[in-house]
């Protein structure tokens, strides 16, 4: 409300220069959200230039890698393996069978259950894009030496692993 | 419906014991996007819990901890100092100031550029979610030593610090 509380004179050094560019000094720097979401960011936006071409999001990569490993696999497995919820599983599974990569076939004890499959074009492109996927990881983290991407990746999988503590 | 669809022989294995709950042997644990975004989503898990009290984002929060740092910030630098797209930038601005955490303020010397300023509500608020921030990283990488989360921050910060290489 009051405007008398910038006086600045001229000689004062312009806004612009003060104005920071990276989180260099903020508390932010030593927070691991921060940190493991600025590099989740730039991981995934390689990602997404590997797999244009094959207009592949990652969670559909994820799918078609399980698929192929358990083929019959259920939604609700798929869910829970890859920590997606069970409605965004059944809409990317949709995905993949429109594309003609998946397919749903119905259980034969279990009429209400379903189990997914890769078809022939699935499995030749989740090939293909396990390739691309390696390449871009690489390419997303050229910072690193090799085996401190081996130490990044232990770590991660410490923390994602774990069992939540029951408190 | 059908209350006979469990008649499989006793020796039968149920499909569901093979059916996956871990990507444990898929190629995906060997994929650094698919391990930082699991690890991610975990830890901005506990965030959202930790901040629940708030009612705050960490989008929200990091930009409290830039213009705390950089007072009278503007809205395009703090966009590229977080990565964040400035449409973005300005309705976060907007949330911070309808709930009096901080406010632009018009720059003399530029008409059109506003400075960003905390209030004294969001400087005391902004004190509190950085214990809150700090105690809910600890938690959610339970499973990690102190040398161990040192080692994963400066890991991340390599990969989303660097330059992008030209190729």
């Amino acid at each position: 409300m009051t405007t008398s509380k910038k006086t600045s004179s001229p000689e004062q050094t312009p806004l612009e220069e003060a104005y920071p560019t990276t989180v260099e000094g903020l508390v932010l720097e030593e927070r691991l959200g921060y940190a493991l979401r600025r590099a989740q960011l730039k991981v995934f936006k390689h990602f997404d230039e590997a797999m244009r071409e094959h207009d592949i999001r990652p969670a559909q990569f994820s799918s078609l890698v399980v698929i192929e490993g358990y083929p019959g696999v259920t939604q609700s497995s798929l869910a829970q393996t890859l920590s997606i919820d069970p409605p965004r599983v059944v809409s990317l599974i949709n995905s993949l069978e429109e594309r003609g990569l998946a397919l749903r076939v119905r259980c034969k004890r279990d009429r209400r259950s379903h189990g997914i499959f890769l078809t022939k074009t699935g499995e030749a492109l989740v090939e293909r894009l396990k390739g691309l996927a390696e390449q871009s990881d690489l390419e997303a983290t050229q910072s690193l030496s090799e085996i401190e991407r081996r130490q990044l990746l232990t770590l991660l999988r410490k923390v994602y692993a774990s069992e939540e503590g029951g408190d």
